[in-house]
């Protein structure tokens, strides 16, 4: 798996278990080696790990939580930090996320997310994964 | 000065950038050697660093631009990327940004930015640049 694969598949078990309202997975998936941030759309930052980690679980154990989708997602890597540029689709709309990850040894670790609202569109010939695995 | 001084340096100038309307700096202050992406607030994502800069050249020309000022930045460093979160506050309202830094030689370059809206604010007893150099 190339540096490039290893970071979209980290990005993707991020949606996936968001999807799978699996807080334990989302928990998993966050740094405990370096301080980590978080901007949920329309919030404003949250810098505690464990705040973090409470955030999301409050979200996935909301019904009315969107499913959401992540499409387009694009990785630049940066020695040993990550950014992924991806958007994130639900029913109603979708959402723009920028997911920064630390290599930490084979895996990369998420440090810092921030969603917001976007006009535009994911690319209609893309696959859903947004060219995961190519 | 001290590495996250030396981020919250090249942060600020951004935003004195934004305030002088200068986009000849705007476009020194972006990397020149590594891959850059900007997501402007309600925006698709921009990754060629030809439009990004076009695109702030064209916010800067904008009459109706608001004038923008910094507060509460906050800087994180991995190596040798810095992540940067601040609220860019205007006359009718706020927005919260992730700013992504690389360090070349002595300086820092940018190498991401994303605004989005935010309902939080800053912090009212913090100095106007966030507690830049402390």
């Amino acid at each position: 798996m190339s540096e490039r694969d290893a970071v979209l598949f980290a990005n993707e078990a991020f949606y996936r278990a968001f999807a799978d309202r699996d807080a334990r997975a989302v928990d998993a998936l966050w740094s405990t080696n370096v301080p980590v941030t978080c901007i949920h759309p329309g919030w404003g930052p949250i810098q505690d790990r464990e705040e973090i980690v409470a955030s999301w679980a409050a979200i996935l154990a909301d019904e009315n939580a969107p499913d959401i989708q992540c499409n387009d997602a694009e990785a630049q890597i940066y020695g040993d930090v990550a950014v992924v540029i991806c958007f994130e689709t639900f029913d109603d709309g979708r959402l723009i996320a920028t997911n920064i990850f630390c290599r930490e040894g084979p895996v990369w670790k998420m440090i810092h997310h921030q969603a917001g609202p976007t006009s535009a569109a994911p690319d209609p010939h893309a696959d859903e994964t947004g060219g995961m695995l190519h």
